[in-house]
């Protein structure tokens, strides 16, 4: 190669020798005679020195004339530092250059490359490739790169096997939208990007490929939010013979085998909790369980005491912000301003403060005595200084604000420490949900989860309670991963699909093949599926997955560096047997 | 799991324990009073035995009704066989089963599922979760996953990181044709799927990630034949601050890795051969090294003696069949027939036959002497028993046919044995090639590869006289992989771009975002790229990477087993802002 060392491997040892080192200039610094360049590449930074009078004269004047992210080779010899600077590994040297040959030049930068950029956005995204060369940046992707080897290491050792499925199948109206891509050999015919590998990996379950997985590029023509991109990355497995059960404990074993090893982290087993208690006791299906502040459920306490709100409420539920009572009214009313926002759409919140002396002081105290209140604060488990914060309406309503409300006040009392894992599994998923706009059924998880045997028997009267064989393994209040025990049956499938709305044709045109390959021997199987961007984001401790995506795209699906998407020629339409809609052609 | 053991896993040592396993019935044989069921799962096969009279009535006859490919679940003790089978590791032992499960019926598969069996391609294609069924298939995918993961062992020890780049990407009218997606949300603008990373990993050396690799989906919207496929995958290297030299030292040392591990055969140092000797010794730029029989030009030699064919020719050209002289006058017609193929294109044949006393025989006797043809013999190095097979014509036209009859030679004396591997690189491309059609100079590798310094010249008077710092690997025939040093200086990427017809304007739309970034600092690099379904079917001896492929695609672009592509809704059409061609809307 170009260069004998990289800038982030020499160390006290190597003083002595004569080196040849490539790099960025990271900094330059001039000062009293002396003249220091940081050089810079993917292993890290060595410090270059010249000395007025000491250094030949052409090659100080050629060392001072170097620009910021000018490439370079130098040769040089190792010293050993005079100031140690014991924050770098290759802190105790420097190189005393001989020669430098600049291998490109670089204009100034559009922003500082430095770990605190002067970048804004849209800049940095425009210029990705310089955003990539600082090292918060770098280090992501670094880590993303760790991750997915103790991935594979982990499943590779458990005999699972890496299959590629196609990326051009076919376009399926079940799920999120699909990109489609026409084709030119087969004119008016479109293949679709995956959404997920879903059917191919239970026909090569049916194949008898017993263990599979694959990391794996998956699509979606959904709107964008900072947590979704059009292409992203899943770890998608699939087992035969398998009961739930061996799920959960393989994959629990992915998780702790990718905490150890990423970070050093040991993580106990894994909690379960059923669905109907995570939407109980944090009104959501991802509840964030670094901290506890459960919900607390205050119908028998509060009704028929003459407050009308909580007489007509469905449900009366509150948490208990444990040390809070000292909010003053103007935090209180920026948390009833919170829950009142229509994303929100809390009518109101009500709070009790358990003060000093035991007492309980609330916003409603006209319609509860001292021993109604006494109650309530028992009811919470609250303490002197604990502080009740209390949401009422309609039952889901006011789960799904109540959940809002208490990751507040878990954000405004410091107990989401993003150094701090709780990961979970929640199970028991219903099979089914009502959507009101189309006025049907929508599988939960996906038309292939089976249903639980036990109850089955509810599929005529009651197919909304059915529970499923799903689970998801959520960590600090992110769904890393969700999976389900598949149905292997045809008839079974054929009923699903019936449930969901499907006329038979539908269903047979749509994924006659599957239903077809039911009947071939199908294994029992089952399996899950990782977001692995998001995966990487939290252990990263990152709330956007952008940062873990080499060129991610912007919330329009833009690549604003390439400038993708594009016009295309009116040949390339021609032979797509394709046109734009009112556009002359 | 539903099991205790694989179907692959039992031994000796097992005898009298009790176990549990799942499979599919593979065969069963019912004879005197003994049934033989073989059980199958992806790790091998168990033999079940029932007697009747000593197996319980109802046991036997639920055995005796099981169908091929029935799933079955088996409880068990295991029993030392009486006659062992030592064909298979589980062949020394055998299971009294004491209950059956049946997990799920068969129908009858529409072809057997055996190592050799009666279906046919375009049932198997339909079908092809059956196919993978059959050991041969399966383990051409096991395959390919022990050379995913030795590949990833090599680069990952090598320090390469691996990125992964985005799918949805800008078209481009260089290269071969892209896929296009329409864009929902940029009405009128589509992505591309790529055709390589190329420009995203140069941007990454652009970064500063010094090696980079990923195993990727690349795709091309091609005419397919029976080694292309529209999506495959690729092994996609760049390497900062290297020469050509660093680059093949690295990725023989990647292939010698992979043989070693994966077929435990030693290779040597892979030998270098220039483009220009490539094509004036075997015609070909991708030589197949296996057996010798090099081109031997004979102009000097045949020149003037009054036979009009070869003193009309530009170049007359020959090889050595060694030990083929006892070829019959219907096998020389039948080689004189092959060359003469449209697609082949020669004129005709010459032959010369060295016979058993020295003296040579010839096609062509009437016009040269005795001492002409033992000239042709002495420049062969032939010798009693070999054949010289001679064709004349245009350069190139000549070369070419001649490599397709050195390789029907070699093929006919069994010279390309599938386990004998001959690796080499093939150097000094040129970097542009002529084009009829469009008139005018294509890139040869791709329009980012870097000329040889010391040919730069030639810029101006004879462009196509540049070599480029570009080379392939190729294997037994095969172009394995293929990469260059690249260009990352933007004013030779400028002269590159006019050289092969781009205006500045489209030069700056289609690729500006790449020239922009080698003014900020863009080291020396190059790269690689290897067609790891090509090189799965390599190691796998089979001339088809469809073998190789879970799920390929017929040469009509179609999946026959999902029924894609197919016809959207118009709705779909409608929010893609598109509409089909010449159909109503």
């Amino acid at each position: 190669m170009l260069r004998t060392h990289t800038c982030g491997e020499l160390r006290i040892d190597n003083v002595g020798e004569e080196v040849v080192l490539t790099g960025w200039v990271q900094r330059l610094r001039d000062k009293g005679g002396m003249l220091w360049i940081d050089l810079r590449d993917r292993y890290g930074i060595t410090q270059l020195t010249f000395e007025d009078g000491v250094t030949p004269a052409h090659l100080f004047e050629e060392a001072r004339s170097l620009g910021r992210e000018y490439v370079i080779k130098v040769i040089g010899k190792v010293i050993e530092r005079y100031s140690k600077n014991d924050k770098i590994p290759t802190g105790d040297i420097e190189i005393h250059a001989s020669k430098i040959e600049v291998l490109n030049a670089a204009k100034l930068p559009p922003f500082m490359i430095e770990d605190e950029t002067d970048g804004g956005d849209d800049l940095r995204m425009k210029y990705r490739y310089l955003d990539l060369r600082r090292t918060p940046v770098r280090r992501n992707l670094e880590l993303r790169h760790q991750m997915m080897r103790a991935v594979r290491a982990y499943l590779d050792e458990h005999y699972f096997i890496e299959v590629e499925t196609p990326v051009l199948i076919k376009s399926t109206p079940e799920g999120a939208r699909d990109f489609v891509v026409p084709s030119r050999m087969n004119p008016g015919e479109f293949y679709a990007l995956p959404q997920s590998p879903q059917t191919f990996k239970q026909l090569l379950m049916v194949s008898g490929f017993d263990k599979y997985y694959q990391i794996v590029k998956c699509f979606r023509d959904e709107d964008l939010r900072a947590d979704r991109q059009p292409e992203f990355t899943q770890i998608d497995c699939e087992l035969s013979f398998v009961t739930q059960e061996d799920i959960l404990n393989t994959f629990e074993g992915l998780i702790r085998h990718l905490f150890l090893k990423v970070k050093g982290v040991h993580i106990a087993n894994l909690p379960r909790m059923t669905y109907a208690d995570a939407m109980k006791f944090y009104g959501s299906d991802k509840p964030d369980t670094r901290f506890d502040m459960r919900f607390v459920e205050l119908n028998p306490l509060v009704k028929n005491k003459g407050f009308k709100v909580f007489d007509d409420a469905e449900l009366v539920v509150g948490i208990n912000a444990k040390g809070a009572a000292s909010y003053t009214r103007k935090q209180l009313d920026e948390l009833t301003d919170f829950v009142k926002r229509p994303q929100i759409g809390a009518t109101g919140l009500v709070y009790a403060r358990v003060q000093e002396d035991g007492t309980v002081k609330s916003s409603v105290d006209k319609f509860y005595t001292v021993e109604d209140l006494q109650a309530w604060a028992t009811a919470f488990n609250a303490e002197p200084g604990d502080l009740i914060l209390v949401l009422a309406g309609g039952r889901d309503k006011t789960r799904k604000a109540l959940n809002e409300l208490r990751l507040e006040m878990g954000e405004r009392l410091g107990l989401r420490d993003k150094n701090v894992f709780s990961p979970l599994w929640v199970v028991d998923f219903p099979l089914l949900e009502w959507d009101e706009d189309s006025n049907r059924f929508h599988a939960m998880h996906h038309p292939f989860t089976s249903p639980k045997p036990e109850d089955l028997e509810l599929i005529d009267d009651r197919p909304g309670d059915i529970r499923a064989n799903a689970y998801d393994m959520v960590i600090n209040g992110v769904e890393v991963g969700g999976g389900s025990i598949r149905i292997h049956d045809r008839r079974l499938q054929e009923q699903m699909f019936r449930l969901l709305g499907f006329s038979n044709d539908e269903a047979k045109a749509q994924f006659g093949f599957l239903m077809d390959a039911f009947e071939y021997g199908a294994p029992p199987h089952g399996g899950i599926a990782f977001g692995f961007d998001r995966l990487c984001s939290l252990f990263g401790g990152s709330d956007s997955i952008r940062d873990y995506i080499a060129f991610p795209k912007n919330n329009s699906g833009r690549d604003v560096m390439i400038d993708a998407p594009s016009p295309i020629a009116n040949a390339q339409l021609d032979e797509l047997h394709i046109k734009m809609k009112n556009l002359p052609s």
